[in-house]
């Protein structure tokens, strides 16, 4: 498989599609049409070390609980569980980043990154969209004065036990990393949360 | 914060870009650029229930090993390591849509889910395609004979130390739900893989 070229298709503020041509195992000349965050694709840039968002799993140590927020969605139509995220400004670095996020959107204020991912693909199919998943520790008390007025934001913060519970309900919708990680935590308790560097 | 109605600006096979127009906490109209799945967003339609793709995540009972998928993708412009996954045909069940992908991508053979998400977000600020995240035991030899020819694959099966010794890698590129049940499966063993029913 090889990329050839890309052209941009549609372009809005923060979505920019591009038809990708590609040549496939069988030297044949297709089509992929997928979505940026930029104005360039990732397979023509190459630019995959440093990644368009961030999504913190905050782990509130002084009370022994990890921070869970419920946001309004436009693309639910509806709130949606999940962490504290959004897009690296130009040049700001990942932490520097989270710390940002994390205190528009909860009030909380960011101690240390007990572990981070590299950069990963969202959803590889549709989008080029990568972000990084930040574990760290987090203190203060939430509030939510700092959000924008598109951001309608609720937080919790919660035991093993009460996020269990909120997994068992059917009536309400999770983002995917977010219900993995709090799968994992379920399992696992906090040692998942705060546990040692495995990458990067 | 409310959806008022929406409009596709722009429409391919598997991508279509639509502008929602919503009202802000003050009120103000506002427009959200998305990617959908369908015709529709799922803001609009409301149907949240079914997911639009699944995810397997394969544990290989017999061999004792987590496979793992390592796939060219266009929007990565690359390999990228993740499960099997696709998309849900038309009235296809969830476990049906499961194991032809994972058979059609690896050769293998789905025996019986451990646990299933509900359908969850790929990434809400983008798309509001949705995911079912599939725990599942399989069986057989892996082989790559029913790929597409726009599909790349290679198919491993790895132990809890080669997936941590695939995660130290810096030159490589994973999916981010894969990354997240590979960082879980390296901290806790093949009971998060295999664990009892949590969600639905």
């Amino acid at each position: 498989m090889k990329i050839i070229d890309s052209k941009v298709v549609n372009k809005n503020r923060f979505v920019t599609v591009v038809a990708v041509t590609y040549e496939d195992q069988k030297g044949n000349r297709k089509q992929w049409h997928m979505v940026s965050r930029g104005n360039q694709p990732k397979c023509i840039t190459g630019r995959i070390q440093r990644p368009d968002a961030t999504i913190i799993v905050p782990y509130h140590q002084q009370k022994n609980k990890l921070v869970v927020i419920k946001e309004f969605r436009v693309p639910v139509g509806g709130y949606q569980y999940g962490f504290p995220a959004g897009l690296l400004n130009p040049g700001e670095e990942l932490a520097a980043a989270a710390g940002r996020e994390l205190h528009e959107e909860t009030g909380l204020d960011l101690v240390r990154v007990y572990r981070h991912s590299p950069a990963i693909f969202s959803s590889a199919g549709i989008t080029d969209e990568t972000i990084t998943m930040v574990f760290a520790e987090v203190s203060g008390a939430p509030g939510t004065h700092l959000n924008e007025d598109s951001e309608d934001i609720e937080v919790f913060m919660m035991d093993q036990t009460t996020v269990r519970e909120l997994m068992q309900q059917e009536d309400i919708v999770f983002g995917a990393r977010a219900w993995l990680v709090m799968d994992a935590f379920v399992r696992m308790g906090k040692t998942y949360l705060t546990g040692g560097e495995t990458v990067m």
